[in-house]
């Protein structure tokens, strides 16, 4: 009986498992996890942590019990050390190490994911101190805020789950620092469209610095300071969301190529260089649909994808993941910043001719109630005038409309094919003219 | 100078004016209309009759000083009785009759949109019964439900505008009843996805009837009863909104061609078949995308784009409107519907071969608060794999789902192309696999 060995038991490693299993329901599936929780969303952690979400088990979408009732074996605490591609063997040890053992296959998948990226800072040992990757972070966080009361939180890095984390630590009555070492937040979108963010933090009371590189951490046992070069600040609990680095380590050890951002490099089938081998999820690559170029671009939804992909070749099967558009969305309190595509700033670095235009608009009619403000940003190439993306920011109802221009972009149309796209229109729901499509006939 | 003249004030009429003037500026534009509003949200009537619009002003657009100051000579209180394309004349009555008058043009554009359908049965014309389609309809219900605060409403016709007046009659703590000759609520959906809506509204206390034929009124001076066959119903208010006629006799009867529904027949430049004039909006008939087919779809935004393309053709420009997707929304109480496409049954009458395939999802992560139901439909010709057409039925964030599929219908793409399409997720915003891709990867 054929075995299939996965390594990584969240987003990919379990989507794999699952549509392996469906695929091929005799396949000999085994997954191996250094955590105790696996199937869980790291997307709703945030909101774990600020209570909106009560309890850490509805985070937790299939458990191990689960799998076994399908013929799938997790195997929790087991840490892979090791990958013999020339064996076909992968070498692993319990958390201890006082156990080591080695298990053949006949295809692997790594979906070991990725780790946050922790700087090695003077005082980096203090306690209230955290990353957030999984649920045993989002516990010892809710526990520590729980327990101290923290007065003044310091959030290391404006990306999403930084953002993220402000809104859910505003719940516990902290005064909140946002510091980030880049010219502005919000660095996958454009400058114009992160200031509106920015200044509306600075509205809500949160304090937000950018251009600012944390050098340190003071505190007795407790962190109770940050330091900014010659600032400090209060700090009584720190948040750091710094970005994450891919756990391809054991895949490099094994002869198995890297690419961008030293991710497992695959191709559309999830196949590494390594006959049999395939990676999926934070650790690997993906492909750029507008930039036609590799990327490392981590996100819950690719992962999935890529995982059942990877999962049905490696049952046998016969699937393609062509790649992202670089959709993402995220919410900081009332307001929502969505993306997909290229960026004007993304387009400069690539050198891809563009231009770009930003309406103002509201998410409803602006005679009816709780009509918010939206803005659009569209890219475009002025040549072809094919569009190569959008980024949205504004009120309840503006985010997900970047799907409608990521529906767009999938079929690479031009911009002019779009002037008279048909969008649903109620004074409850936008605007006669849509603001993606006011956004479209600015072009 | 060339004399650009309008028939009709609201959004085609004003849109084509507008647009007119922006790609000629000395253009010589006068709009006729009978009503003294103009360029005023007909979208918006229900909210203002429910009092979530306080104020009518805020439903017009922009008024007749608006336009004098671009140039534009608005004269509200005219009727056009007979069109004379041979002379390139209008002849135009004041609305007493007593004075009447003929204006001259080079171009036309007709822009007369629709009325409702009033049945002549007896009893219509007791006082308390209604149609609605402009502001007095509006000023009127909501004079006549504040001085008679009526127990019992009856909305004869659940369409869009049948069921918004539901959710707006409710505020005035009416006990409401909705007759719908059709077998079905919501004719522009199918059965099924009616009947979630059905449902609902019954579970809200609003009673429902189907398959019913409003018989006629009963009264003194005030409708206090409907008849329905053999049946009678307490009625102190009644909402006609059975649908509308387009207002083409006058073209008729200047010899224009008329189409399906009886409109006024035009192409995608909005010309009808006599030269220089053009018609637009509700009076006239539309290209679908989808079906191929010219259809009577009257809806506000496509009344605003056709009259742009009207005004900036009428005005010596070079624009086309290549027509509609179908597109549509609505909300009552708390439920959301819309569409986009082709529905099952609309596939079955056309003769197209269709496979359709309903899927029920949240409108967000379901371990998130509020993560309301949602149901997504999509329609698939089952030999090209093209996708036809969307429908979707949930609660809050559900109904404007259906851009993303309006916009992936429109590059008429295969359904296998959008099986891995990168829509933005997070936990507020949506299930990890949108409910629209959940739907797309059940083909």
């Amino acid at each position: 009986m054929e075995r299939l060995r996965i390594i990584g038991g969240v987003a990919a490693g379990m989507s794999a498992a699952a549509k392996a299993r469906r695929v091929n329901p005799q396949l000999d599936i085994k997954v191996f996890t250094d955590n105790s929780y696996i199937s869980y969303s790291s997307c709703g952690l945030p909101y774990y942590i600020g209570d909106i979400i009560k309890n850490h088990d509805s985070l937790i979408a299939r458990t191990v019990e689960d799998f076994a009732r399908q013929g799938t074996q997790v195997i929790t605490g087991s840490r892979a050390v090791k990958i013999d591609s020339r064996q076909k063997q992968i070498l692993l040890e319990d958390l201890s190490g006082s156990r080591s053992w080695t298990e053949e296959y006949d295809r692997l998948i790594i979906a070991t994911g990725a780790r946050p990226v922790r700087p090695s800072l003077a005082g980096a040992e203090l306690k209230g101190i955290f990353t957030l990757r999984n649920i045993q972070d989002s516990q010892a966080i809710k526990a520590y805020l729980k327990e101290y009361q923290p007065k003044h939180a310091v959030v290391v890095g404006a990306g999403y789950i930084g953002l993220e984390m402000v809104e859910n630590l505003l719940a516990y009555g902290c005064q909140l620092r946002v510091i980030e070492k880049a010219p502005q937040i919000l660095t996958n979108m454009d400058p114009d469209l992160a200031e509106i963010v920015h200044s509306y933090m600075e509205k809500q009371g949160i304090s937000v610095l950018t251009n600012s590189t944390l050098t340190g951490f003071q505190g007795r046992d407790r962190v109770n300071e940050v330091t900014v070069g010659s600032h400090t600040f209060p700090a009584d609990i720190v948040i750091l969301s710094m970005g994450v680095l891919p756990n391809s380590e054991i895949a490099a050890q094994a002869g198995i190529e890297l690419g961008t951002g030293r991710a497992i490099r695959v191709n559309g089938r999830m196949e590494t260089n390594q006959p049999g081998i395939y990676a999926a999820g934070d650790c690997a690559t993906v492909w750029h649909l507008i930039s036609e170029q590799e990327v490392y671009f981590p996100m819950g939804t690719t992962a999935n994808k890529q995982g059942r992909v990877a999962g049905e070749n490696a049952a046998g099967g016969n699937a393609t993941f062509k790649g992202i558009l670089g959709t993402g969305i995220s919410r900081i309190i009332d307001m929502e910043v969505s993306r997909t595509g290229l960026s004007e700033q993304e387009c400069k670095n690539l050198g891809i001719a563009h231009i770009s235009r930003t309406i103002k608009s509201r998410t409803r009619v602006p005679y009816y109630p709780d009509a918010g403000l939206i803005w659009v940003k569209l890219t475009v190439e002025p040549d072809s005038r094919q569009l190569l993306g959008g980024q949205i920011v504004g009120f309840s109802g503006a985010g997900k409309r970047i799907d409608t221009i990521a529906a767009a972009l999938a079929s690479r149309c031009k911009i002019d094919d779009l002037y008279n796209l048909d969008l649903a229109y109620s004074p409850p729901f936008s605007p006669l003219w849509d603001p993606v499509l006011t956004a479209i006939n600015r072009f």
